[in-house]
């Protein structure tokens, strides 16, 4: 414990942060020893006896959803980019802490520089791919009526309730951040329930958070010890997500809560991930010693602790041999068991002493079942003073025997099988029964490709290995906040993580379906169909530059645009020396533009037609507005479809309207996206897509005229 | 029952559909008799007794996933089509067997032309929204290493198990099909087990789609009465789809199969949908008769048995009487109660006559709780012949009243209740604790924003009504295929439909991390970095047309075109005569290209700068083939974005790349989208694009040149 932690806490309690406060247990309940697992050295207690969770309940659903309701999804993750940047100069306190839990410098590193990249990430994702607002629209709006007056479309909101993370020992501060992140982005407030052993570790980062003072009151709570009656209090409007083993996890989903009362429930458990080396690997192969090497790897992170790890190696026949000998090889060259504090050890204890026990039993019956232990022991030493573990790798006779696929040892312990054919490689995976992750190590792409689809279903996560990656991966066991980390049957079922899309976990699906108007009413981007303020062109309904005050939209900064503000032109002409000298300027001859035959031939084309990248050009030419401008830069452009072709002395013209506008918290300036419609002289679309810009935010940032 | 169908079944039990052929159970066994609800008449026996339940999973499980895997996306979905075409011609018997059932004419056309409905887009949806593969990519490539030999992103694929329908009683033909059609598109076989008082209708309908031969074998079984060990025989590949009451869901999610199996379980229950009226509407304005008629529409359709159907008229308290009693003046004019096979009869029987017991009952409960009755009555008449009930409208004092947010009449029954405030209309809707759909009422787009927001998280479905789509919308209670169907907490909580999301649904979210190549191989798409056949400029590696048989992309047609397939051109050089006649010619006239101090005060750019549309026309000049050519045309462009500017004599060359091709089905060209890279002189890169073309898909449909 820390110095700061000692000011907020009683005796020697981890303290919850509850309702805005710290909060220890009276003296004397029942409470649960943490140790140090290098030492056996006592190090705190912890208990939630007495602890009023209806109130931690309330007060994450009025103070908490108040709080986070009032910021938009931009104002929210640029909260956690300012709150990873406060804990990455005060990660010291966490590492000597999880250091005291067995976990090596590189350990620390995974869990908790891990943990406050994905605050990086999903601050940065979130600001980047999602909208500055709380509504966020998925996907394409639907026509539903010819006449364009009732269209639909789908948005992610909030759910309406909390939610609440119970997580394992393994990773108390990655664990508790991957979750948090996305559920603050979304708008969602967070009670922290961590694992018991490794509850002081969480408690110190809660602290630190609470500490800085960034986030709003309410959306983060931590409860040490025991959940108790927590899942009484949740219903159809809150999520659970659980981290943890397959057992708790079925015991939770049990809650009628769950059941019947709707309480959205995800699991992440730990499940026998495989690695599989393809039949064209060679021990002369770069491959084979990649794939030693990522194995290795995953056994002394963490010492095997990790949700993730390999728990299969996967090999053809005449390779299990050769690969056992190479295992053997490298964990004795690189693993040396011991307190990760004191120099020279590379892998540390277990993270509790039952979790020793039960590590020791699991391969116990993995060796009843048919394994034989070909490297390392597993002999009981009842005077041991840490929780440690040697490495230990299995062989198999038999590819099949149901406890090598189904029975978890949670500690440096993989085993090796053998398979014949690249169906059998998939049907062993497969027997997993669903894994988080799986690694497939070959050269030979078609094998990959084979291999990967034969156990996408079957997986979360599959990390494809060779030469040519071999030092750029970051490896088999380490989720990444921009992919999506779950799987299906024994490893919960869930998903989290995949950047944005672990934000729309936390957020509910609604279909909307109305006028143009109602649905820009609702999700403040711009439909078309819905009102306009329409300068530029009388003939098409523009009033022009100057008259009435009318402003063409380019012209207006952030302070004054509005969504609906449009620039309507008039036609232009398409002559057959223009598309000719735009053919012979820009190289593009393509038949359609420069020989009337071939392109009456075309079963797309009267004859000679423009370019579309001429339409486009002749487009901006119409909508950009000479002289002053608040536009800084065209950035890009999304969904163009060409629909009608352009005859020669056929003719466009082209309305363009403000649709989504985007502030950017950090800069002078956002992004506003444009409708852009292209229509002829028969008002027939021509064309239809997104132009994307920057405009500054304040009216005296313009540029240009005089 | 029809002829054709008398054919295949014994006396006059409905047949299951089980192994690829008819089954019907022995004589005498226990069996729950199907009447005419109008007449009592007794119609069919139902009974699955003696039927091998282990046997039909197995068969989906072999012959089912087998036969499905063998077709691509774009060859299911055309099969869909096919049946759409086949059972639009034969729905008489259909509409003959669900009059029998107390469907009106109008309610019949819900349930089957709705039901073949989806097949059509389903099958549209599919082959213009998802490749002609069977694996789907999700989302953009996530860089995971500085030198892109490390490279992460999303696949779906199909799960590996199949999936069971279990039906709700009131829509036949459409439960069946909207969950069938989006399955099969996935490639994921399907066992359909309806409720049994009309079994009879879902079996005529499965003897049209195996009559048609259109399926391939084991993609759609059908058991006819008790599902009995169904579940037993399921396990974490497998999906259970469930529409029907919130009891019996609860029920199935108990079984251990779901709740530590794995079983993908996804329920879709009936709520107590609510209607609102805005503060705005007063009895003159248009949205007051749209919303009496869109209520009433509700109560009448499939006599309210609908789990979509509005159960709480939510109105301001001035509005009670006067909706009461437009309600009841609209239910005079347009509901007569009777069998619907007989002229003027607009409303028919309920489904069974279990049910019409169950919702009298309900609505004597509802009375009990406070509410009373406004319209019509629910004394009981024990002599009466069918299944039929008058709507029902209640009024309530106590808006708040338990029941009446939670007692659910599935018949013509509704309650119209009061509010104050916005704010209180949103805690009334909410108090259902979670909906399939709500309707907002208003002209005032403000309210209409603050309403939809504020319920849409307890909603699977906003339908959004006022006087500009009154005649257009599809109507509050019509799930459409487009749209997702299902919602939060009482509704099940799951998601179906909503076009290909829909899809998605029985798919495997799985991430998929590797080099360019390995992804490449993986998904059949090419992604930047991996191997390319480079034809085009020396200088950048490309071999020079006709050099060692080099063909430029652009003249292959899809029979010799590959993925990878690439023309890299040399560098053009920007000069400032260039971008002024651009400027002049299109009337781009910005500043950024005209203005040199103007140019150079913007935050982004070095000075005067190449538009962007040069940039890109100059690059399709540079990869466009002259003469002869496969590719028939542009029709699109996506994710366009400039990255670095290009100033006065800055060069750019250009690297395109096949990246995806999807030949369609039933033309004689394909999709191609080729990946378009812009360099500068030192390589950085300028912009990046994908090209959508149309490609020949055969070498002599190539035009141009000679």
């Amino acid at each position: 414990m820390t110095d700061t932690m000692s000011e907020s806490k009683t005796a020697e309690f981890v303290p919850s942060y509850v309702s805005g406060a710290w909060w220890t247990p009276a003296a004397g309940v029942n409470a649960t020893p943490i140790r140090d697992t290098s030492t056996g050295e006592q190090l705190a207690l912890v208990s939630s006896e007495g602890l009023n969770i209806a109130e931690v309940v309330d007060y994450a659903r009025a103070t908490g959803r108040k709080g986070l309701g009032e910021l938009t999804i931009h104002k929210r993750a640029l909260k956690l980019k300012e709150l990873a940047l406060y804990l990455n100069d005060r990660k010291d306190v966490l590492y000597e802490l999880s250091m005291a839990n067995g976990a090596t410098k590189g350990d620390c590193f995974f869990d908790v520089d891990g943990g406050i990249g994905v605050l990086f990430t999903m601050s940065s994702k979130g600001r980047r791919e999602l909208p500055n607002t709380n509504v966020i629209v998925d996907g394409a709006v639907e026509p539903m009526s010819k006449d364009g007056s009732f269209i639909g479309e789908h948005i992610y909101s909030r759910i309406p309730g909390i939610t609440v993370e119970i997580n394992a020992f393994n990773f108390p501060v990655w664990g508790m951040l991957e979750k948090f992140a996305p559920a603050f982005v979304a708008g969602v407030p967070t009670i922290v329930k961590p694992a018991t052993p490794t509850s002081n570790i969480t408690a110190a980062l809660v602290q630190l958070i609470v500490e800085s003072g960034i986030l709003p009151e309410g959306s983060l709570q931590f409860i040490a010890g025991s959940a108790r009656d927590l899942i009484d209090h949740l219903d159809y409007r809150d999520m659970v997500t659980f981290t943890g083993s397959k057992a708790t996890a079925d015991r939770l989903r049990q809650h009628p809560n769950v059941q019947q009362g709707g309480v959205r429930f995800t699991a992440e458990a730990d499940s026998l991930n495989a690695a599989i080396l393809g039949t064209d690997v060679t021990t002369d192969s770069p491959e084979f010693p990649a794939f030693i090497r990522a194995v290795v790897n995953e056994m002394q992170v963490k010492a095997g602790q990790k949700c993730t790890a390999i728990r299969r190696v996967i090999v053809p026949h005449a390779l299990v041999e050769p690969v056992v000998d190479a295992l053997a090889a490298r964990l004795d060259e690189k693993v040396t068991v011991g307190d990760p504090r004191v120099e020279g050890n590379t892998m540390g204890a277990l993270a509790s002493f039952d979790q020793l026990r039960d590590v020791r039993a699991a391969v116990d019956s993995l060796v009843d079942a048919g394994g034989s232990i070909a490297y390392g022991s597993n002999d009981w030493d009842d005077d041991q003073q840490g929780a440690f573990l040697s490495p230990v790798v299995l062989k198999w006779d038999d590819n099949r025997a149901e406890a090598l696929h189904a029975t978890e040892a949670f500690g440096p312990v993989s085993s090796v099988l053998g398979y014949e054919t690249t169906a059998e490689a998939i049907e062993l995976a497969a027997l997993g029964d669903g894994s988080l992750v799986a690694t497939v190590c070959t050269y030979d792409m078609e094998q990959a490709g084979e291999l990967a689809r034969g156990i996408a279903g079957y997986h979360g996560r599959i990390h494809m290995l060779n030469r040519d990656n071999a030092r750029t991966s970051t490896g088999h066991g380490s989720p990444l906040p921009t992919l999506v980390h779950g799987g299906p049957g024994r490893a919960g079922g869930g998903e989290e993580l995949g950047g944005v899309r672990g934000i729309k976990h936390y957020m509910q699906r609604t279909a909307v379906q109305g006028t143009p108007d109602l649905l820009t009413a609702v999700t403040g981007e711009w439909h078309r169909g819905a009102a306009q303020e329409r300068v530029g062109d009388p003939e098409y309904g523009g009033v022009p530059e100057g008259e009435n005050g009318a402003v063409h939209p380019f012209r207006k900064s952030l302070e004054t645009l509005k969504i609906g503000d449009a620039f309507v032109s008039g036609l232009r002409q398409a002559t057959e020396q223009e598309i000719t000298d735009f053919a012979n300027s820009t190289g593009d001859v393509f038949y359609a533009h420069t020989d009337p035959a071939a392109a009456e031939a075309n079963p797309f084309f009267p004859g000679i037609v423009a370019h579309g990248y001429l339409l486009v050009s002749w487009a901006a030419g119409l909508f950009v507005a000479p002289g002053r401008s608040a536009v800084y830069a065209n950035y890009g452009m999304e969904n163009l479809r060409f629909l009608t072709p352009v005859g020669i002395d056929d003719s466009i013209r082209v309305e363009l309207t403000a649709k989504r506008i985007t502030p950017r918290e950090t800069e002078d300036y956002g992004e506003v996206v444009w409708d852009a419609l292209l229509l002829n002289q028969n008002d027939e679309i021509v064309a239809t897509y997104d132009v994307m810009t920057l405009v500054a935010k304040r009216e005296e940032q313009a540029l240009g005229g005089n």
